[in-house]
């Protein structure tokens, strides 16, 4: 049985040292006026640069939570993950997303079965498809090439990709539209079907069991949109799935089916042949390996590098101590780069299934709070939406991303003497310094700010497929080293399934009541009773 | 000097009901089973229904609810408003918003000014170069009828009029792809001009100043790229913006200039000419039309509806209640519709922009929390990205939005014997219950699930522009009766102020560089140094 994590000395001794930093002398303006701040609080590490110089910690902190990280094995526990351990135990699964980028020849069996090379086999699938694709070579059924690639997939299945997509945008050059369809709202798929050219669209089913609710019943939209366009499914439909899933089964012929694997979850499977397959087919299957490169230096970084310069680690320590120790409850994520807009959803998803948990993998209470709250828009834009509350209301720790060049460089005109790049980076800069600081103003208390709010600030030199694999694979890494640090399981996400299994039992009262008018709901409880009537009536009550 | 809010009896009051709530005897399984539940935790009104069945309320608890409305009069705060008294006092502004939609043949007279007459002629104008465009009859310096508007705005000018827009998006008739130019970021420029012709392209400039540093950056880069392509800026750009500013000044020729007025804050401005010039472009005049008459409807709704039935007032009530006495820091907009997906963020803005604040109109500090954290993302997304943590991870409250009839309710094959908005809707019915119902799991402690996790639904009958009209009303009014309860000023920003001044400062050393290589940047702090160093540099550190 491990021990719970606030019985750990380092633990007792990060309590009080929260208690010394919540003093005015070690108010964030106080900090930050030390000597050489920034060189004692950042690190470089696989081509990134963390600054967390506007972190409320001191070296004494600092100290202790690398202490933190040794008493809980946290390099131990990750290298573990990475070799192919059954990390993932409600599960019976290893977690082994890192595989999907490991090109170092390492042999990882699970199962029986040589995890790296059925990637890499899966890998090579993908790229061939996509040539042929590219080629003309398979074109739909009337002979058009593909112009249109519609991901259904949910989840895990599509917000890592988005992200991905929309960072790679700028040089997207295949002449293929990327689109998804996650939602099983039919306003998602209606809006979708106005907007392709169904003989040059090719759909991309990603399920690994095949049977998600949502993409199913998506599928079901797609093959009658084929049929009502004299489309032959066969033609226009590929499927990622786990082998013998009804997904991979000959007796549904499809285009090409791509294997996903038990060993990695959703959420953390970009990577693997889920981003794989449409990220090719968008932006080339060169680039999509050029992300896994960076995104397999990341990852021997985190497994590597000591604690005091392991930039997932310090990150995952930094958040443990504002959400553990200072009592932040949410986190932002604030890319100071469009073209990473969606990374905020994709984080949210990574972090908050992963580590949104009540339990240690012992199956113990856990004795403390786990993951946070995470939420984000783009800088500048999220300056002019809701920064408003960040500098005077209720204070939250802040993830600053930024980018040194960016993909329309050549742009350079100058407004105010500096070009919009520029603009964007004097912002860059001075939020977190006006966060930390503050200001006093004891005429004017609206015009007041009481400072010593944190951040970080995480920076990137350019928008490359490495650079994008990079920052994908530290938050992973800052994921999963938080959950090690709280002995949570960050790879399963049983909280799901209760909705799940309530809905069905809705669903079963609506498809009777499909069946025959007179079902009177019953057999439902008296508030979804109440809901059923509203939806087949077509109005409110009231 | 108004009396703060702690110190209201009612307070005093929920303090001692929120002790009682806490109770096993009061966990959510045990409320939602009284008898008739819904029906006395529900209301309709102006077409919209409110279910607060699922929030961890008793009778008593909202009795004194209203009794806190009662104490702090905010039914006569809000007439107040509507009637154009100075609300926003550290501005010395009215807040008019609801002028705007106003078509009773009301007088508010503020400075002097007709304000409903003056909105009503910016209406009209709206409604004529609408007309002008979609006729054909204005068209680009070359001739060709317009086929692109691009709105430059930022934060209050960009994000409700992008709700809005996502909204109507499926009956947008008009042959004009709206697209939003925001962020200074170049990527955005980069990639917005590489998807838009420039010929047919019109340049809606939105600033109520004129001298927002985004919108004059993206300004000035449009103003290159119609050079570059030959184009005149008089025949491709409008503005839209206060009275004698510099985007309405004569020595500046434009297509057309429209007014924004003091008293509309950006935030609240979605039914002024800042959405509605590219709405009635994008959607018709006639349709900006019937979403003001919505939100006109709901603003009557909550000005005159008695508490215990006024929909907004409610919400805010239980949203003070979850926030200040049950503890939570964040909530979530969960809206089940895919075209309701920007109304997350919008309301981030509204919210947390209005309600981030510290001190009380008095300037006194406000001696409880105010707003909380909103995040969201649309459902059935949501389920499957951070319901996770929704469910066994650290709680907070939910806003869950449904739409019985769908702009797609034509489509309806069936999956597991329902269609894709049933499937939908099974959902939106299952999670409320989920969340406030929880199911013990004894044997193993990683599916259990403890409930007792509040959140209301709010129903609309379909999305016309008259119900996307009372949903953006409801949560201006939600919004502002909450800094009422506080007494707050929602209407001002001053927390965003620091952060520019810092960053002008940052700018200045930047354009000191660009002029003269030799520049040093010592004028700079020491981590503002090494920022502007890898910038300039165009590298990392390290």
């Amino acid at each position: 049985m491990t021990q719970p994590v606030n019985d750990l000395k380092a633990w007792r001794r990060l309590e009080a040292h929260a208690e010394r930093m919540a003093g005015p002398e070690n108010h964030l303006s106080k900090l930050i006026a030390t000597p050489d701040r920034l060189a004692g609080f950042s690190a470089s590490g696989s081509g990134l640069f963390l600054d967390y110089s506007r972190q409320r910690v001191d070296a004494d902190v600092m100290t202790t939570l690398v202490d933190l990280a040794g008493e809980r094995e946290l390099t131990r526990c990750f290298t573990g993950m990475v070799s192919g351990e059954i990390v993932n135990r409600t599960e019976n699964r290893a977690a082994l997303h890192t595989a999907a980028r490991d090109f170092s020849g390492s042999k990882i069996t699970v199962n029986g079965m040589d995890a790296v090379a059925e990637l890499s086999r899966v890998n090579a699938e993908v790229r061939e498809f996509a040539r042929r694709i590219h080629s003309g070579e398979l074109t739909g059924s009337t002979g058009k090439p593909f112009r249109h690639a519609v991901v259904i997939g949910i989840g895990g299945s599509y917000l890592g990709t988005e992200f991905v997509a929309a960072a790679l945008a700028p040089v997207a050059d295949k002449n293929i539209r990327l689109h998804f369809l996650p939602n099983v709202d039919i306003d998602c798929f209606g809006s979708l079907a106005q907007s392709i050219d169904p003989e040059s669209t090719l759909w991309i089913i990603i399920s690994k069991s095949y049977t998600t609710t949502e993409t199913m019943a998506n599928e079901a939209q797609a093959l009658a949109f084929l049929r009502e366009n004299n489309l032959d499914p066969k033609d226009h439909i590929v499927t990622v799935t786990a082998k013998g899933s009804p997904g991979d089964d000959p007796a549904n012929p499809v285009l090409a089916s791509f294997h996903m694997f038990d060993f990695i979850g959703g959420r953390f499977s970009v990577t693997s042949a889920v981003g794989g397959v449409p990220l090719s087919l968008y932006a080339g299957f060169d680039r999509f390996e050029r992300f896994l490169a960076g995104a397999g230096e990341m990852d021997r970084h985190a497994a590597s590098a000591p604690p005091e310069k392991n930039l997932p680690l310090i990150a995952a320590l930094i958040s443990v101590w504002n959400n553990n120790f200072l009592g932040y409850p949410a986190s932002a994520v604030i890319p100071y780069s469009t073209p990473l807009s969606r990374l905020p959803a994709h984080i949210q998803q990574l972090y908050m299934e992963s580590n949104g948990k009540g339990v240690t993998q012992d199956g113990m209470p856990l004795n403390t709070e786990s993951g946070m709250i995470v939420f984000g828009e783009p800088g500048t834009n999220a300056q002019h939406s809701f920064f408003q509350l960040a500098h005077q209301g209720r204070p939250f720790p802040i993830d600053f991303i930024g980018v040194v060049r960016p993909h329309f460089e050549a742009y350079r005109n100058r407004s105010k003497g500096v070009t919009n790049h520029q603009e964007l980076w004097a912002n860059l800069i001075a939020q977190p310094q006006a966060l930390a600081t503050g200001k006093a103003d004891p005429e004017n208390k609206a015009r007041h700010f009481s400072g010593n709010r944190p951040s970080s600030t995480l920076l990137l030199n350019d928008l490359s497929p490495e650079n994008i694999g990079k920052l994908l694979s530290f938050y992973e890494a800052k994921t999963v080293f938080e959950a090690f640090i709280w002995d949570i399981n960050p790879f399963d996400q049983f909280g799901v399934e209760l909705g799940k299994i309530m809905a069905s039992d809705i669903r079963a009262s609506m498809a009777k009541k499909n069946e025959n008018p007179e079902h009177s709901f019953d057999d439902a409880g008296p508030i979804e009773k109440a809901y059923l009537e509203m939806l087949f009536g077509g109005s409110l009550l009231g």
